[in-house]
């Protein structure tokens, strides 16, 4: 089969493999039927996640047909369709046993695309596949399904819920990258005062306020500070999510947040950021980092079902599965192509 | 009167300067029956919190007698015996309305011996005297009441309940000054598996176990990594409290903290910190700061009174009031003296 094979930092070729088989009685394979990039890959072809492979298969986030499950598998027949989540989950770790499976201890967690092959490939292994996948109902479609392997419960896990959003709160959102733009969606379920968003593309600031953000934030152009304290009277944000990825987003939000407030890291970082202890030990600051753990992966797709989370146009490029070289190229260059989410659909 | 009056860095006198008056109709003036030394008060006169101006009274933890209470003032009367406690609050600023009095925005949070003149003093004039004070049961001392100004409720809102401890946790407190050693009082009544504590000094480290850790680490010989990994079968511990307020020990805290672990700060920091994202973003670790509200010291009182709270040999040295040069002196250098706290009393 052919599969997006990273090559090492800045390296990355779509090309022919073995395909892949039941390794472990609790594995399926898939088919791939949709599949898409995520900043992550920008951000292990950047080089800022060591721990991948030369030789690995990328890709996360995936809406596949199940082809053949192994002899553990209790869950799934072939000629399933599935989400292909981007954490996968053994179930009996103490971790997963509290519902923590971005931490699973038994081999599991965020490994495809990063410790194991990933999804961006023709078929893929999808290891403890009755607990990494989820059946997808009828009405949801591929696009807004693969939404769902990461952009959507990331934000909302990591972001609104460890930042603890509450009614009548002022969110910030560093980055209006798809990730940014989801956490506009899932905050909104909270029914914050004011959605602030910051970003350097005013491409992406327009794509905020589709999304419900009130107010955007030029960066480099515009004051952050002067912005949000505009609107909380001096006081900061109650709530300011990192979307980004680099030291200076970072320590911006640590800026941003009121006294008592919550900063939640989303990003994927690869380098430290300095934190202000001198100012922040007395501050009442809480600082959240986070992998997802996907337990909202259920309900969010209930909600889509229902029509409460409104995806837009956060696909804005569509390719077919072999044309991920150009699907890459569109993704990874937003100022040019305009590009929030890509599929890659068969 | 005489007070101890702050010259700016390094330099402190006690010395003779005009009585307090009482400024707003909030106002008690208390004559001072016993008073202590902070960390803080070092920090101060290290230079690390510049907001306080030379020719400021220091000091932020007193017991007093009430001499003069301002028309305003509805709780208390002259003869009244009170815990002067170091946290102020006005009562009715958004921030005292939802009980976190440290960030009160009505001219109170901490402010004696920081903004306005403090307790370290033959007379002092507390501001918001009826939220800023605490009757005193007759069964609890001078030497104990004082314990609980500051570090008895700054150690367990700031460290432990921020930190959540709880029960089977392994807990770590890096620092085993008197702060550290109230965490591991505190930490206690959520019964803990393992309490360890990490401090350079080993006559600190014998006052944690009497208080109740169960492992010491001596920082420089010992490795606190491989400590906390042998306890905690690889994984790391549970909750890590910072109680030093340096760059390095808030280092050594987020290395020491489980995936999903909590690290609270509650040391007194005049510099930055690295923060390793790159490490952290992954692992879903929450981190606070904070400035004790107080809102706990009815409870602990209460607590202290029913001989829940141990506080065994935590005052270590006993001056007359006018000997705070001394006290200083022997509080500054617990390596040569092994003083935990000092009290004056008249």
């Amino acid at each position: 089969m052919k599969a997006l094979v990273y090559g090492g930092p800045g390296s990355r070729s779509w090309t022919e493999i073995a395909d892949p088989g039941i390794q472990d009685p609790r594995d399926a394979i898939i088919r791939v039927d949709a599949v898409t990039i995520c900043g992550t890959d920008l951000h292990i072809l950047g080089g800022d996640v060591p721990e991948v492979a030369a030789g690995r298969v990328l890709g996360h986030e995936a809406v596949g047909t199940v082809v053949e499950t192994g002899d553990g598998v209790a869950g799934l027949v072939k000629g399933d369709r599935v989400l292909a989540s981007c954490i996968s989950a053994c179930g009996i770790c103490r971790y997963c046993r509290e519902g923590v499976y971005g931490q699973c201890r038994g081999g599991g967690g965020w490994i495809l695309g990063h410790l194991v092959d990933g999804v961006q490939s023709e078929y893929a292994r999808i290891p403890f596949a009755d607990l990494s996948t989820y059946k997808l109902p009828e009405q949801v479609g591929d696009e807004s399904a693969v939404l769902l392997a990461d952009i959507l419960p990331t934000s909302y896990e990591v972001g609104v819920l460890n930042g603890r959003v509450r009614p009548g709160d002022t969110v910030v959102i560093v980055g209006a990258g798809p990730i940014g733009l989801a956490a506009v969606v899932t905050a909104r379920l909270f029914s914050p005062a004011h959605i602030v968003v910051i970003d350097k593309a005013e491409s992406r600031l327009q794509a905020a306020k589709m999304f419900g953000a009130d107010t955007t934030v030029l960066a480099g152009t515009d004051d952050p500070l002067a912005a949000v304290q505009a609107l909380t009277g001096g006081l900061g944000a109650d709530v300011v999510m990192e979307a980004v990825g680099t030291p200076q987003t970072f320590e911006l939000c640590t800026t941003l947040v009121r006294p008592g407030g919550r900063v939640a890291n989303i990003g994927v970082h690869g380098k430290p950021a300095v934190l202000h202890l001198e100012d922040l030990w007395i501050r009442d600051v809480t600082i959240t980092t986070g992998l997802v753990d996907t337990y909202s992966t259920p309900k969010l797709l209930d909600m889509l079902v229902a029509g409460q989370l409104d995806l837009g146009n956060m696909v804005t490029h569509r390719f077919a599965l072999d044309e991920f070289a150009e699907a890459y190229d569109v993704f990874a260059d937003p100022a040019r192509t305009g590009a929030l989410k890509v599929v890659l659909s068969r």
